[in-house]
């Protein structure tokens, strides 16, 4: 068979002040476009499908429409899990209605031990997890970490596999590459809270959701599919879009989604920003970050480039502000009483008194005995 | 057909401190059973389903497994409508897979003209609604108060009626009886938010949630069936239950719900309250309101008759505290100083200086000068 894999649709998100209702629509549209044009039997998505456990009013809705329209309108079967942004019981209240029309949503460790079978495939619907949920449900304290919670869970599921069929784990947790680890109870990948590969061997396709780059990860059959939208300065160069898995013979490719609003990053002097000639180049209605050039202060400098760049995300200084007031900066092995009278000139333009000059010596001396 | 008719569950609710999730399941239970005995064709809910907007993830859960356990599990078909507790876009998020298995839920005033068609009769399922809605909804301006909204919405609703039909609308606001109304814009029973019972009078039968109480209304076929708990002491006496209603010919009968707990009111001294020959005679699992005959100070009262009724919900004094140590009652009728003097005698048990006195006279005329 062959589906779609996506995740982290984070429904809600913004960027910095901006909503990213529009952005998260029309990467949604294209969704729904390149499921319908790979001729997909079923969509997969990963967890986190609101951004908040209490998402808006606004939110609900918009995300209602979307799995309305994916599952009940262009009849689309759908398999979805929870992630550490929802809330499991709020996302997967009226679940149990929506098997009817093949939208299966697990948010429960109970639900993610009974495969899902559908044509030649058994998905394994894993929510967001605890390593504490995976040992009260066991009823196993030995299980201390995720990585132990994840091989008693693996274990479990394999006990339900029909030898025949492929087997798929949708899941939604931090993954690191497959590194030998030392013992079982152990994990050495990338700290405590990440879930080797290799631990996830028997699975046919390993349909990830957490990190947001579909590059996160480097395995043949464990993938990240990542976010459909930019959610971050970080993400500005990721290339986003989804998985088109075949089972077999087993096959995925990356199906790029196309940004409505871009991140871009503009590295340049104020005077060139403010320039006709140069601005006029850049497609402003993008989200920008800038990181200045100059050194030196500009008055009001937000207001003056949001006037010409509406979306603005991000603004720093590639190499810091010099005060141009006080050409001399400030020496930090310079002694604590001189510190503090240039700090005093260069705060009040003027010299401490004789009295302040000897309060402060008392109070330096204080801090150094405290110290002590 | 036959149709059992509830209200008001406010799942999450709590009684002063105390929880109410076992009582709210008992009476869910019992509710389940009329439903059975009576062989009834459909379960009717008029809104406030949840106490709150946001629900807790427990209270989501609680409800969540009551509607899968009268749904899926008992199959019967459901028709309900969200309430001013409720939050529409929150309880309706997934309401659209409901249908396919006959649970009808209808939180906006779109779906509300559109009946539901179950045997011989058509539920108009009306949401509880704000003017503004209805005037959006239909850009009409004239559209001012909560009788023109339901004027318009019954006249919308007629439009769509099966002449050869029962016609039940299910709706969650506040009813006033059939008195005379001046004018078609002037609701003259309960106040401006009340909705005349003589503007439904084009429906067979209606159910309604909002009030608490069955008896609030009466009304051949308008009626409120009431929470089934009791939710506050102002609801000790009431009888809940709920409603099993017969469309042709019409019949309405009203089935009681036993109260697990129930709220009961003592009104004792407090020689009496704490004399095991009285008490060992109250059932003291349930919900207790005191009302205290004592007029003398009693110290650490609460903490004493808890030991005794743990689930006290109310303290008060029936006849006032008189306090023991002035045995002269406080004369509103003195002047000023005097009533100054005799507070300051009482709350610092010593007498005020002759300075005391003096700035005591000067800020009383001053304030008496600001008066003037």
């Amino acid at each position: 068979m062959r589906f779609l894999h996506t995740a982290d649709w984070h429904i809600g998100k913004k960027l910095h002040e901006f909503d990213l209702v529009d952005e998260q629509q029309d990467a949604y549209q294209q969704i729904a476009e390149i499921a319908k044009e790979e001729k997909v039997d079923a969509i997969v998505i990963a967890g986190d499908l609101y951004d908040r456990k209490v998402p808006s009013e606004e939110s609900i809705n918009q995300l209602d429409a979307m799995i309305l329209d994916l599952n009940l309108t262009r009849k689309f079967p759908i398999l979805a899990v929870s992630g550490n942004h929802d809330s499991a019981p709020r996302l997967g209240s009226g679940s149990h209605w929506y098997e009817a029309t093949h939208f299966y949503l697990h948010t429960t460790i109970a639900q993610a031990l009974t495969p899902i079978e559908m044509a030649d495939t058994q998905f394994f619907l894993l929510p967001y997890f605890e390593p504490f949920q995976v040992r009260h449900f066991f009823e196993d304290d030995s299980i201390q970490n995720v990585q132990q919670a994840m091989n008693r869970l693996v274990a479990e599921m394999q006990k339900n596999f029909d030898a025949t069929k492929q087997h798929v784990l949708v899941a939604h947790f931090f993954a690191a590459g497959s590194q030998h680890v030392d013992s079982e109870t152990t994990v050495e990948v990338g700290g405590l809270d990440a879930i080797a590969v290799d631990s996830m061997a028997t699975f046919d396709y390993v349909a990830l959701g957490h990190l947001h780059g579909k590059d996160a990860l480097h395995a043949e059959t464990v993938k990240y599919s990542g976010s459909p939208v930019k959610f971050s300065l970080s993400e500005a160069k990721q290339q986003k879009g989804v998985w088109i898995v075949d089972t077999a013979p087993y096959n995925a490719k990356f199906v790029p989604i196309k940004p409505k609003k871009d991140i871009e990053i503009l590295t340049e002097s104020f005077a060139t920003l403010i320039n006709p000639a140069y601005y006029e180049k850049v497609n402003r209605s993008n989200f920008i970050a800038i990181s200045l050039t100059d050194v030196d202060v500009i008055t009001d400098v937000m207001a003056r480039l949001r006037k010409i760049y509406p979306y603005i995300i991000n603004l720093d200084r590639k190499y810091g502000i010099q005060d141009v007031e006080s050409q001399k900066r400030i020496d930090p092995n310079l002694d604590p009483m001189t510190l503090l009278t240039d700090f005093y000139n260069q705060a009040t333009d003027s010299q401490m008194s004789k009295d302040q000059q000897k309060w402060a010596a008392q109070a330096l001396t204080v801090a150094k005995e405290d110290d002590e």
